[in-house]
């Protein structure tokens, strides 16, 4: 076979792509999901938590009763006004002409890169990022300002001033307010206020990924940031972390200006139409209890976070460093400079155990010696196995 | 409220949109939808004929047998080895390696400009094109050429081999064998030939949009352009309208080195997972009798085409021009160059009957004197007596 002109680098995406090849993490990833590995990797649900047979008679109440469950058509409003409701729990006041139906939050995340930023634009990020909003970026080369985070504080609302004090006008600032991927903070309320005054003096957009948001588990959080804020936040919400990943339902929060050009985007990328996955979700939240299902999800996962936290101070050396998350599904676990856990990624792996290493989420890939461990998939069981595993590990490590 | 600085016009895309809120397609659309309007206008399926209680069956199977139904997962291998079998029916023989699921074939379609296509590139066209395809090009605002189309012997192939002899080197050719959206052509056999042997001495890669693929009502078609050749054609299969569109269920056939480059640039827009939609329709294909299913829209499609036939005959006046369609959803009606069928839409409109006018579908946006004609969706009822509308319309402007 002739190799085609074609051939990945033609486009610009494709070129992208073909440099995302080398990277390590698709590999890292399918490494961890080996079926013998004791995986505390990827941000998984706990499939047990799904409601899968409630979900399942309501996919059979809208195939059976509605005769244009499968044909194209508008998406679904009342899909949007329960999620309209669902956010007053964020503390956030909007109404259905603001909120955007998308195929996840990834795409909810791609739309407003797109929306937001030109190609070699210039952006504003933490110094640890979700990897799959560094892969948004990527295609558009832009130049990236970064920022500390305080493992309690959060993002470092100085830092940021200092910058926009300094002129640079990034397109956006992306950050977690709540149950933050990978470092498992929740914003104190105050930093939340700093923040959105400095986006409204200098009129800095803030793309608020909110996927762990209603997954808090010591009580009351404060209110998002798109609470705060209605001009300069625009909110990613998700029904994957909370209801199933598989339904693709995601949602985001913008001024109704943007609907239209939101639409016109996702018509070019998959054609904006309703699937039968969101009219069977809007189905069971105008009738089930979500309230009580999300109950359920936060005494499970607080109950597995709080095995993870006991794990860790009873394998883990003194040395090791950690905080107690509220929200979210993750603890980040901070280790002396000297250790690659890139490195120690290779050994726990050869010993069935996964986590996975900051250098995905480090901004810089210079980040080497914290780790990612996640509490909401593994079992009580396979935590303390894999964390007695990774103590181990780090113990031989030292001798 | 401040306008945020965020305002559309930031990002490309963004600014793309705006130009595209201008034009009057959406709001045409919009239009044919109203209750009252006898509507010929859009290429949506018959919703009587979608298989919903058994996909029911299988969404119910899938939910009670697979613990895993709901999680993040590879895409189905088990659907990709129904969708290889199938394409055989398209005198295609390829591999599990050579598919590639997407969130429908506009999703394919997207994902394979990104690969082939720079910004500012240069792409090869027919004179008339489907608007979803113009949309996913318009952010590339790339150089069109475009070549003519004969309506029984489709696309002028000396027109591009003349173009590619030039020394023209166009990203790629799209184009459809079979159904044409919107011209109705099937290519001949010769004409399929004459393509693919362009393409290969050019090395000119062709993207083949097959969302009508299977339609055919006359006997056996000649193979899709893939099956001709496997290094230049990039396939665009789906199955909205062989099952039903909210399902957003398509695939792409593509050199297995393209799979790791689509699999990366997906995730970025939407992740790349299997949905349930595509587990359940994996259950179904494997099971049940698609073929059975394929041969009941055809006979259901070919009627409703006899119809519009027959309508035509009876109630257009004479300088009126159409071609028997052998396959898809469409017939394309040409009339005397005077004639303004974006005109003759608003005044159909006011009669409550609707077409698409040609516009929309030219690539230079200046033929303006034919109109597309939906059969698959009205009754055949409606077809009568929107054409006895047409008619009249078309008379009284004579008059």
């Amino acid at each position: 076979m002739k190799t085609p002109r074609a051939t990945p680098g033609t486009g610009h995406l494709a070129s992208w792509a073909r440099q995302l090849e080398r990277s390590p993490l698709q590999k890292l990833l399918a490494q961890t999901m080996q079926p013998d590995v004791l995986s505390l990797a990827l941000g998984l649900p706990d499939l047990d938590l799904f409601p899968q047979a409630v979900y399942l008679e309501h996919l059979a109440l809208v195939l059976q009763h509605d005769p244009r469950a499968l044909q194209y058509g508008p998406a679904s409003e009342q899909l949007k006004t329960a999620i309209v409701k669902l956010m007053r729990e964020r503390g956030v006041r909007c109404s259905e002409e603001q909120i955007f139906l998308t195929n996840g939050a990834q795409q909810g995340l791609s739309l407003l890169v797109h929306l937001l930023l030109e190609p070699g634009g210039m952006v504003l990020l933490e110094d640890f990022v979700y990897p799959g909003f560094q892969q948004v970026l990527a295609p558009f080369q832009p130049a990236i300002l970064s920022v500390p985070v305080d493992r309690q504080r959060g993002i470092d609302v100085d830092a940021v001033a200092a910058i926009l004090q300094s002129g640079a006008r990034p397109a956006f600032l992306y950050t977690m307010s709540e149950g933050h991927n990978p470092l498992g903070i929740s914003l104190p309320f105050e930093t939340r206020r700093q923040l959105i005054t400095l986006a409204q003096r200098y009129e800095l957009p803030i793309i608020e990924d909110d996927a762990y948001g209603l997954l808090s588990y010591d009580g009351p959080t404060p209110p998002a940031l798109r609470g705060l804020d209605e001009d300069w936040v625009f909110y990613v919400g998700s029904f994957s972390k909370t209801f199933a990943p598989a339904l693709r339902a995601g949602w985001l929060i913008v001024p109704r200006q943007f609907q239209l050009h939101l639409s016109v985007m996702k018509e070019a990328s998959d054609i904006d139409t309703a699937t039968l996955s969101q009219r069977a979700l809007a189905s069971y939240l105008g009738v089930e209890d979500f309230a009580a299902h999300l109950e359920r999800l936060r005494t499970a996962y607080r109950s597995k976070r709080d095995t993870l936290l006991a794990a860790l101070g009873q394998h883990l050396p003194s040395y090791a460093r950690w905080e107690h998350p509220h929200s979210g599904f993750f603890v980040w676990v901070e280790l002396p400079p000297a250790l690659d856990t890139t490195r120690l990624f290779e050994q726990a792996l050869a010993q069935n155990m996964a986590f996975l290493p900051s250098a995905p989420f480090s901004v810089t890939r210079q980040a080497r010696s914290s780790l990612r461990l996640n509490f909401s998939h593994p079992t009580h069981e396979s935590i303390w196995q894999a964390i007695r595993r990774l103590g181990a590990l780090l113990e031989s490590n030292e001798a």
